[in-house]
């Protein structure tokens, strides 16, 4: 598969991007390498590294515990410390191998030790694969908010080994799945019309199409002014969404997918009622997602909780919170308000 | 007095200055302004900015408690929440009030939060005017090492009023005169000859020519690769004496300037034993910082304690420790390496 040229590095796949990686490590003369994993990536994919990754120097393995409530400054001040007591310096590089988290985390991390080293992002999971190792965003939660705290930074190389994902749950599969239908509605709707025969999927076209839509679009706009806003489609809901059930202890998890997932048919349904988006295919959106996740049940009486996280959404200007929509499949409109009144009644639709 | 420009920003003096703020408040219609001050420009300066300063936007205060041994990330933490809790966001402007500490984590804290927010410096100390508000490095310490998490971040504007100075205790603005010492010997010896005249100074001038070598010398190299490292003399020593005192609990705390003004006699002495540097100049140095600063005993017992500080020096590489070195005033040479020996024998000859 060939590689995807992003702005200062590239995203390259199997063989072709383990041959990058030692090629640039010969080049870059790091003093130091390091690798940042948790305890699954450890046990199931650092194997597959190692076999595949030829180099002479020695690699230092950090492991941090794996799970979104990790992500957070505690767990950055852990690697800085651990990097610093490794013997970790302005030249080291830090390969993160794992997800989102692992990814934004080791990201973040490597951009603010020592004002700045080099690291490269090996995704494990889908979602991390299609969405958080490309377009240099870093970055960890603050209490319940997510990436409140982080730096736009790239990469050295991004390394994509489809070989991971038999490593992860159907469950992170349908999580990335989100974000390609994301990218299906918002630039490239025959990458929607894939996704409808869900269960006969060539995964890794649907990933190299993903990757090259994100990075088409991050290289317009690198830092979200105007076109990169339509990654958040499904997002600013999504995230509130997310954020509300990561803090209810009486209630599961949502995978960042599920929450998403659960955003674009709210949003769908907020575009039909404020940019006439056609019905139809709201409720196309909502079937076709209805077949890939579970249903989760919004109750009533937690939407007011829901709203008060949308108003920490990164977006918000003056305290008002901005919507992307859609007009139609590929053609979107940014900046939208939305009365409360109708953010409910998109939850409503959802449960309906 | 005219102002310096910067890269991106500029550097504006006195009344000037203030009226540059309320223009780029004008322009860039921050949303919300936020100021961080600690408790003493709090009582001190924050009532002369009020005076000065011409907005019809409210300001948030945010103050943390002032000193070296808050300069961390648990503080940073506590700000990010403030600056949440007051409804910040991406179009929120921080103005830093204070000394390196507070312009330095002032800095960081913008550059994070949210991916990044605009700052603006205002030092206060004579320290953060010369040194730590221009040229684009913010940080924090990692336990005992210093600046050891940060970015590099321009502000979008420096204000220097020198009315600020007399808040402060001479013993902050000697810390302070150390850094001007420093641009005298590597860049413009006319400044060090005007510094051996200590009780007659204009120090409206040597606060300009300072920022000025300083903004000359970080244009040339703004990522130290190369020239910026001259910035660097004494400091390599000097920090790792400064982070000793810090964390011996029985000594006194060195000013950053006390630490570095020892540190630059320590490597004037090893620049005349590995490079030729005249020793009579060696002499002179001591001799001048010796009636600006009090005299410190280094005990020969603590010297493998600050030796192994000198391991994490951030410009280290492969666990080489690197000087910046004059071959004679004004003129340098890069990445020296010393025997430890040599090293300690400097620290003796300062003892001496």
């Amino acid at each position: 598969m060939k590689s995807i040229q992003a702005t200062t590095y590239s995203i390259d796949f199997q063989d072709k991007g383990y041959e990058q990686l030692s090629n640039l490590i010969e080049r870059k003369k790091y003093s130091t390498l390091f690798i940042l994993v948790d305890e699954n990536t450890f046990e199931h994919c650092y194997p597959k590294f190692i076999q595949n990754f030829k180099t002479t120097k020695s690699l230092e393995m950090i492991k941090i515990t794996s799970g979104e409530i990790n992500k957070n400054l505690e767990t950055c001040i852990r690697v800085w410390n651990a990097i610093t007591e490794l013997g970790g310096d302005r030249k080291s590089l830090l390969i993160t191998l794992g997800g989102g988290v692992i990814t934004d985390l080791g990201g973040f991390v490597a951009s603010c030790f020592k004002r700045g080293i080099d690291f490269v992002n090996i995704p494990t999971t889908l979602l991390s694969m299609v969405d958080a190792s490309v377009g240099g965003k870093t970055g960890v939660d603050l209490g319940v908010l997510k990436n409140q705290i982080g730096v736009f930074s790239n990469p050295e190389m991004v390394l994509i080994d489809t070989e991971y994902l038999t490593t992860v749950s159907e469950r992170e599969i349908k999580s990335g799945m989100a974000e390609i239908i994301k990218y299906g509605l918002t630039y490239d709707i025959k990458l929607f019309n894939k996704i409808k025969q869900y269960k006969s999927l060539n995964i890794s076209d649907l990933i190299f199409r993903s990757i090259e839509i994100k990075n088409n679009v991050v290289q317009q706009d690198p830092k979200e002014q105007n076109i990169r806003k339509i990654l958040n489609f499904g997002h600013t809901l999504g995230h509130a969404i997310e954020s509300f059930f990561l803090e209810s202890e009486n209630k599961k998890n949502l995978t960042h997918g599920e929450a998403i997932a659960i955003g674009m048919v709210c949003e769908s349904y907020l575009s039909s009622k404020l940019l006439g988006f056609s019905f139809e295919k709201v409720t196309e959106i909502k079937n076709v997602i209805l077949t890939i996740y579970d249903k989760t049940t919004l109750l009533k009486d937690d939407f007011h909780k829901i709203m008060e996280l949308l108003k920490h959404d990164k977006k918000n200007i003056n305290g008002q919170v901005n919507f992307v929509l859609l007009n139609d499949y590929e053609d979107y409109q940014l900046n939208c308000k939305v009365p409360v009144n109708l953010i409910e009644s998109s939850m409503e639709f959802y449960n309906s």
